[in-house]
């Protein structure tokens, strides 16, 4: 069993097969009988939910208050903004009818066409629309404003090729929905939401991210501005992570939404929205995973410790677990999550396998030697290291140790995108650099035409114009014409 | 703006009304666009944030985790439990395309034809059938057994006739399903989360109910037996407040899953589901709040005390935060919530009316002559009264306090249901009592058919055969025939 257990294909392999052979042996999530939809098991889940306590905290913090807006999006509703509409509403659930009846011709139900709807729904793709005509009832004044909305909800968009947590038809998400009375307002807004996603997925994920803006090609479909953070996978393809956009006065022109400002003059509302998904799972994932399983950072581990007695006979189990008992309780003092795998049924040796599949960041053996020594045996899953321990103090040891693991596996992460991201200066060498993968820092002419030719011919996208770094100016790879600055090109999931 | 705020139809007067407007005007909720679904605004959805926080607290103690199951369903899965497709699959939202196109002849988009679904998707009214088809893949042995897992989601049922929280067409819950061994630990587990949810329900909504069993009229479609917590709301109708079914086989059976037992047998899965929903939300309106406006438990208001300052200058305002600022640290070291509501373009008696209407427990005022004295007052939302306190220790009181409302607005529930209680021994006489609203504890014979007779002639349903209490028989009201005990009878939400 232990041996099954590990039998994951290696990423040097088939690095895509290793990750979907990871997601289902370490029981994160499952394919559906619903084309495209997943099932997120109980492990999968608890990560989530870690992911979601956290960005919640930091969302309140910043002053959001959550709330909960209609699943259906009335058809006429995603037309109202043109570029919406373009990127949104082609491929979406539609619902149609609102009743089935019994089979007059035999088994089963049928759709009963008595129950059409005058108007049809379309399951939200993305809430902007709605909660747009929502705020319309919500906002006559600027004294009315800002509202700050979030919502965590589940979005439908009918992909064809679907891969778990990274793109599926039904996804999990959060979506910020903000209304401001200036535009400086919004874009601050949208700024500091790219700031807390960046500083979520540094010092939770350990997932080292650049901060930047798409080009109008990659912007969110009715955005002026798209704030956004990538992260480069071990394959060498980059992942969005999250996004935020400054949509101006879009919507609010869209659903007429006016507010009389000051100086008592009627004015269209600024927006932002932004949003992080169940994707995250799929970075966290690609970001610190090995070819033995999981690894999880510390600070998102449903538990980061997991504990398992090695023993000869019950009495010898109970004179471990009377030990556990003490280190458990002091671990918890310390704010340390903890699980003590006492199960009869399954052997040490299995239960190392799994933990070390399923990215435990620490586990402590304990058998009858340690008893008789006061040490336990402690083994970080980051490294693969083992050392034997004194139990003295042994919940400040590992307490330090977590905090160790979250560092060094954000520092293994950077150093492995620094040494993937390079400067490329023509194109000939750009087609031969984008092959290796990585982040190519490259200057371009700032028009779609180019990007366009690129990635037809590279499959590379400019994944973001940074925010930060280098700012020289230069002259396109592709066209030799003026270029603002370099950005950053590659082929992205 | 303080009296349009109070404006609020009075319960005498028109009970429904009132209901509804107060929904409106405390900012819990709002119709949508979209017919039947509703919009939870902030202030709602931070009561809902706090029933799923002691909730989900409760099921992770009892053992459950929590998963997610996709939002479709494919149709020729309802139609597998015989009784669930009579229950759940005639009003619901039926998903038959999957793409929209540029409408030909004009503006707008329309349903491409060519994007038909082979298989309708129904948007899940409740998951037995999704889980348990996943469940199958999930269960070969004893070993696999139990499966305990709950999901937070949102569900559609198409509702004729709605009412904000009560009865929406789309409306959010949480639904455990779980999987057991023996017959005895489904039935056990049933009953388990029946204490919880009873528990829940006291302790934190202070909102007293029955325990009982439905009758099999009133049974979940596809269980085996269904467990219920019963309140009784202001106007002496009852709300099913949340239902903890028994599933049998059933389910297991639909969708053959088996397992190994320990005697190598195999052997059908035994299930159990439960859930609550947003409903609660209705069920705590109208147990608690008056013709002022809400009065919410301390337990689970989203701030327990809200500070509103006194102030004829800014200077005096500034010497009053100074003040505030300390009981809030206070305050907030013994876990009670508190906002300081410090906002100038309001006057203190607009924000009285204001947080009346939202029953926010416990208010301070903090005055200039109370700086001199070194009092505040406190005023209680539940018995509207009004005492000047020394600010000495004040955080020690207003804990106290808060236990006290908690107490206080449950023993004023508990005392109405008991005089809203009462044994009607002929059906003549339970014609006349009905009238008036209340639990009426009746001899019945066991028959679906005179339960039918009953709810046709008078509207009322059983609620419940009570689990606790006198179970002494008699002769039915209506056949004379044999009752076994009385049940609950009561015209019902």
């Amino acid at each position: 069993m232990a041996k099954e257990l590990k039998e994951l294909t290696s990423r040097s392999e088939n690095y895509s097969q290793w990750y979907n052979d990871l997601v289902l042996k370490a029981d994160l999530a499952e394919n559906s009988a619903v084309r495209g939809c997943m099932v997120i098991k109980p492990y999968g889940y608890a990560i989530w939910e870690k992911i979601q306590q956290e960005l919640d905290r930091m969302f309140k913090e910043t002053g959001h208050v959550n709330a909960y807006f209609p699943l259906f999006i009335p058809k006429s509703f995603l037309s109202k903004e043109a570029d919406h509409v373009e990127g949104f509403a082609k491929e979406c659930a539609v619902v149609t009818h609102y009743r089935l009846k019994n089979d007059p011709d035999g088994k089963g139900v049928v759709v009963d066409p008595a129950a059409k709807l005058e108007e049809e729904l379309i399951v939200r793709p993305t809430s902007e629309t709605i909660i747009w005509n929502t705020y319309k009832g919500w906002i006559q004044s600027y004294r009315d404003l800002p509202i700050l909305c979030n919502q965590w909800a589940n979005v439908v968009r009918w992909e064809m090729r679907t891969r778990l947590f990274l793109r599926t038809a039904e996804f999990l998400w959060q979506e910020g929905h903000t209304a401001h009375a200036t535009e400086e307002e919004a874009v601050a807004e949208a700024k500091t939401m790219l700031e807390v996603y960046a500083d979520f997925a540094e010092r939770f994920m350990a997932m080292p991210v650049i901060k930047g803006t798409k080009t109008a090609n990659e912007r969110f479909a009715g955005a002026i501005d798209t704030y956004c953070i990538e992260a480069l996978m071990q394959d060498g393809k980059a992942l969005q992570a999250g996004t935020s956009h400054f949509l101006g006065q879009n919507f609010a022109k869209a659903f007429d939404v006016t507010f009389v400002n000051k100086n008592n003059q009627q004015e269209y509302v600024w927006a932002t929205s932004w949003g992080v998904s169940t994707r995250l799972i799929g970075g966290l994932i690609m970001t610190h995973s090995d070819d033995n399983g999981l690894v999880l950072p510390p600070n998102l581990a449903p538990f980061q410790v997991v504990i398992v007695p090695i023993y000869k006979n019950a009495d010898q189990l109970a004179q471990i677990s009377e030990k556990v008992d003490e280190i458990v309780k002091k671990l918890k003092g310390l704010g340390v999550s903890v699980k003590y795998d006492n199960n009869d049924a399954k052997k040490p040796g299995w239960k190392f396998a799994e933990y070390e599949l399923k990215g435990v960041p620490v586990r402590l053996g304990i058998g009858g030697r340690d008893l008789e020594n006061g040490t336990v045996e402690v083994a970080r899953r980051d490294t693969l290291t083992k050392e034997t321990v004194s139990m003295e103090n042994i919940e400040q040891f590992i307490a330090d140790l977590l905090k160790d693991i979250q560092a060094n596996i954000y520092k293994k992460a950077a150093d492995f995108r620094a040494s993937q991201t390079r400067e490329v200066n023509s194109y000939d060498e750009f087609k031969e650099e984008i092959e290796k993968g990585g982040f190519l820092l490259c200057h371009w002419d700032g028009t779609p035409e180019t990007e366009e030719k690129i990635k037809d011919e590279t499959k590379a996208t400019i994944r973001c114009i940074p925010l930060d770094g280098d700012k020289t100016p230069g002259t396109c790879m592709v066209t030799g014409k003026p270029s603002a600055q370099r950005v950053i090109f590659a082929r992205a999931y």
